[in-house]
């Protein structure tokens, strides 16, 4: 009974797309079937590596986020670069960990002090007038990509490599809080804040964050470390002074860009056409295993495939 | 900062429902404001207590899981309820643990004999001509509810307590996989499984599963002690064999039926006043943390509100 569910969930090992041969087409062939200029590399200094504590059979927790690029949430990117270059993570830990919810990671003690500039920024969650000036991809360009992808949230789409919502009628875009995805915790409005407390989403898409939090990225690698820790009892799932023990201690937060030993991390270029056929077969799966494609898929069932590249 | 993201996840102690004098509305408030009529009582033959072994601390883990009702698969259903009443979970384990997807149970062995008559059903994952003789309740009854489900999955709604694809057009119904539900495990069709491997989705709705696999029921509570077990190794997540430690035994499956000292659930009538006004709530959350209401929701993040009663 082992073969249950098997393939549900496909390895980056499945056939290279191959329809005329009558090989299935799986999301993960379509992948591996991309050429080389497809795949886009994410820049050293978009890439935060943080190292937890070990798990109790000492062993390590790395975990990899890739920072959102611009137009989104740049204020707080740059708070995040300036946080760790001072270090200013070493020695936090993992306070918050609400099932189906977030994890959220920072100073448990509030008092801290932040860094020379690293301020909450004014809130601009949302992109306007992008298609003013040089900001104006076209969004869903190839395919029948948006066809599957509308949504009780707006319209829904990519752009330079992130899931977006986006209001066509008002010239608004913004990013979206999928499983994995980063973001910036705060009080309430007009505080939007400063980047040294972070969640990341370990449950159902929380799209009713989006708009109304930053998203600053999405853990590329290690996001188990995350997912898999014991939940909080405290209000909001915060561990409680009882369960001290159970806050994972941060030992280091650094860009990949200041680090002598630094992965490398390649991302699918999302205005591909290997791209747009993967949402296609996202949202038809026709392999041995699916006698009914759903005939859509939600954007965040759509991950965007992100691999290590070797040295 | 422990007030981040204070009000993004109420509790059901908010204040009770009260426009009128400017309190918050919020989902919790909302349910807290229902009246006893709109609470109906879940039957005890519809209750799976699952008694994990207790966490390395000595904690004891309860699971207890709420089964489908009539019209959804209820060959699987029926099935469930004979292997209870067999005791044939106990001694099995937890097998699989994919991170945002499912952990699944059941016999590692792949070798203990079934109790007589369960039997893979034919597969019948949606629910035909449902308007046709007595099945024929209306689908998102009251207020604005189907304005803020529709999705890219068919439309959606909610039925007898549970949330649902449907194809008017076709008259076409069949029970969704949100985070928490409980799903059949199986090889390739037409085998549809038993009902002796189960699965539960521990990240991300998959919606793609929808129609494909039998919804049997979902966790009502201690989801936690099967969404945060360490991640297994092997191919789709299954503990590989250096990790057969990782693997929580099973001691007890039962029928709150047959138990002496069962817990008792209500949850909200989803065909309820109160339940519409939650719908609408959740799509346009408008206390003091959120700014830009949704104006959307996904059915997925509409989790219908159970709660224990005390004895």
């Amino acid at each position: 009974m082992k073969k249950l569910l098997a393939l549900a969930a496909v390895t980056l090992t499945a056939p290279a797309l191959a329809q005329e041969d009558e090989a299935p087409v799986t999301p993960s062939s379509v992948v591996a079937a991309a050429s080389a200029e497809e795949w886009l590399a994410i820049a050293p200094e978009d890439l935060l590596v943080m190292e937890l504590a070990p798990d109790a059979r000492g062993n390590p927790r790395s975990v990899v986020i890739q920072l959102m690029p611009p137009p989104f949430s740049q204020p707080w990117v740059e708070n995040i670069r300036l946080l760790a270059r001072a270090h200013w993570w070493d020695g936090t830990s993992v306070n918050r960990v609400q099932d189906n919810y977030v994890t959220q990671w920072g100073d448990v003690t509030e008092a801290k002090s932040l860094p020379e500039g690293v301020v909450s920024p004014a809130s601009e969650y949302v992109v306007r007038s992008w298609c003013d000036g040089h900001i104006c991809p076209p969004l869903a360009p190839v395919g029948d990509m948006q066809r599957y992808l509308t949504s009780e949230y707006g319209r829904n789409s990519f752009l330079e490599g992130w899931p977006v919502g986006h209001f066509d009628r008002r010239q608004e875009v913004w990013p979206i809080h999928c499983y994995g995805y980063v973001g910036v915790g705060r009080g309430y409005a007009p505080d939007t804040g400063t980047g040294a407390d972070l969640y990341t989403i370990i449950g159902q898409p929380q799209r009713h964050m989006d708009r109304n939090l930053a998203v600053v990225g999405r853990i590329i690698e290690g996001m188990e470390h995350m997912s898999s820790l014991p939940r909080g009892h405290g209000d909001l799932g915060f561990y409680t002074d009882d369960e001290a023990h159970l806050r994972v201690p941060i030992l280091s937060v650094r860009l990949a860009s200041e680090m002598d030993d630094a992965p490398s991390f390649e991302y699918l270029d999302t205005a591909s056409e290997s791209f747009a056929a993967y949402v296609a077969v996202r949202a038809n799966r026709n392999d041995a295993f699916y006698t009914v494609p759903a005939g859509g898929v939600d954007v965040c069932s759509v991950q965007v495939p992100v691999r290590r590249v070797s040295e």
